[in-house]
């Protein structure tokens, strides 16, 4: 139904210099999980999902203006197995294509019911906010050596999870839920976030290339301080702190020798375990936020089952 | 009135990397015009200017976030005499500090009276949408040999009119405004705003460095293809048009001995006393939607007089 709607919509326009680069991001096949939750949520809540539809679109459109923005920073080549907008455009295209989603994220955010679209409005104005404080984090810690563990949920909170919190919230607000199942959606979806985020930095660590559609070890490479490193940081001995410290100080790039160096290490502590284990504590709790929502438990089946559905995925 | 409200605000957040350029950019001084024509607009026709400071500023935000974000795309050291945020900073922190600041745009915008906020919003999208269009225009005739004189008026159209258009538009909208004044201050806009930035073109060209704070000759330098050398193209002799094409595709840069050639050439058929006609014509066009407005001749003085001043600028 998303897939559909989004087809529908026409997001050409003059000059096609401009609007090429949002036509191919948004024609991309990806797993959608954004708008996917936002009509879960709506449908949960006894909400109109054909009216959730908009918004729900208007928060994916702005999770890909803000793939194409990262995707400048770090000058990746490629996102999804396919040329970024950066690469295979250039720079300045991508800055301003970029704009032009934000735009029109905003655009369709509006172009709802009156009875809500302030509200709608107003939560994507301030998730937006959040993301961006998100990705400067990210940013900062690339040249930081005394990032916490707290500061890294932290940044993975607002990179990541307060959007999925957000549009659970944006499907309660179009289904005309209360303040309190409002907040209990949200919540879950910060807990599910995060734990899919930690997820991903073990998928980037230890995927099957074969399922992954990728070579693991792009965060090592990239000298990423994933919670994975972290962690393993704050269990090394001095020797090995000083060691995987080193290797993480190389230049960025793909070293064979460097990467099973610091897989060795993440192993001698046990780090694979111990962050799977605290990825499997918050996505028990999120499940623990949807205990509060008011509706039939029946109801809450599709949540539950879209979370395990991303706590079981392979890539 | 307008710079005391800007100062109040609070731009700063965490992580301060973030917001310390918005704060930087936000507190410089400049002529705030967008929103003291938004203002303007309200108070001719009958409306609260308090209410109108909240949409006017958004307007400024935006005007802003788009001057970080073509500061990146010129690669442009300088701005108003001060550092840019590309420079100071760098350009990652350019782009998403500029993000931030669209998002703050449309989060001051919504943050108006609810009988106006959404139309006042939709305002805002579409007008960033054609700033975005034009900007991409601009960036394209960087690199084409064939742009035509309504081309180059449909850009500056674009990326510097409609922006003057909708901030007297919103002005209108808070003042409860009826459809026909509404677009009579949005046309007056238009004109106004294309006069401006021919007026512009030629400071870039003939001001005086004693005034206007640097010397003339930058779009000359950067082979920018103005009206002023798209007239030229037209009128010159098959020899002429050779050579200044030849002098803009010399690599950028100032060179003493290329300016004088160009002005020679512009002088010789008479660009600057044509481009000068053609601007007095928008200026004089602009006036003529003021006269379609309903309210007594008296109100409409405001607008009349700052019309005027821009007119008689020099820089």
């Amino acid at each position: 139904m998303i897939s559909q709607f989004i087809e529908k919509q026409d997001f050409m326009g003059t000059p096609s210099e401009l609007y090429a680069p949002i036509d191919y991001t948004m024609s991309q096949k990806g797993k959608r999980m954004r708008p996917t939750l936002a009509l879960l949520s709506c449908e949960m809540l006894g909400g109109d999902i054909q009216e959730c539809l908009t918004p729900a679109v208007a928060a994916e459109i702005f999770h890909n203006f803000t793939l194409i923005h990262d995707d400048i920073m770090d000058e990746a080549p490629l996102r999804r197995g396919l040329e970024t907008v950066y690469h295979k455009w250039n720079s300045n295209i991508a800055l301003l294509s970029g704009d032009t989603m934000l735009i029109k994220a905003f655009q369709y955010a509006m172009n709802t019911d009156k009875a809500y679209s302030l509200e709608v409005l107003s939560e994507l104005c301030k998730v937006a906010l959040e993301v961006c404080e998100g990705q400067q984090y990210d940013l900062n810690f690339e040249t930081r050596d005394d990032v916490t563990l707290d500061e890294y949920i932290e940044m993975i909170r607002l990179k990541t999870a307060v959007l999925l919190g957000s549009v659970l919230k944006i499907g309660a607000i179009v289904a005309g839920a209360g303040e309190a199942d409002k907040k209990a959606v949200y919540d879950f979806g910060i807990d599910l976030g995060i734990a899919f985020q930690l997820q991903d930095d073990l998928f980037d660590c230890y995927g099957d290339v074969k399922v992954f559609g990728k070579m693991p070890g792009g965060d090592i490479a990239d000298n990423k301080k994933t919670y994975l490193y972290l962690k393993a940081l704050e269990l090394a001995s001095a020797d090995d702190k000083k060691l995987l410290e080193g290797y993480f100080t190389m230049p960025k790039g793909r070293d064979d020798k460097k990467q099973q160096a610091v897989l060795d290490i993440f192993a001698k502590y046990d780090v694979r375990r111990i962050v799977t284990d605290i990825m499997t504590k918050y996505y028990e709790n999120s499940l623990k936020h949807l205990d509060k929502i008011g509706v039939p438990e029946e109801k809450k089946a599709v949540l539950r089952n879209y979370a395990d559905y991303l706590y079981n995925r392979v890539k």
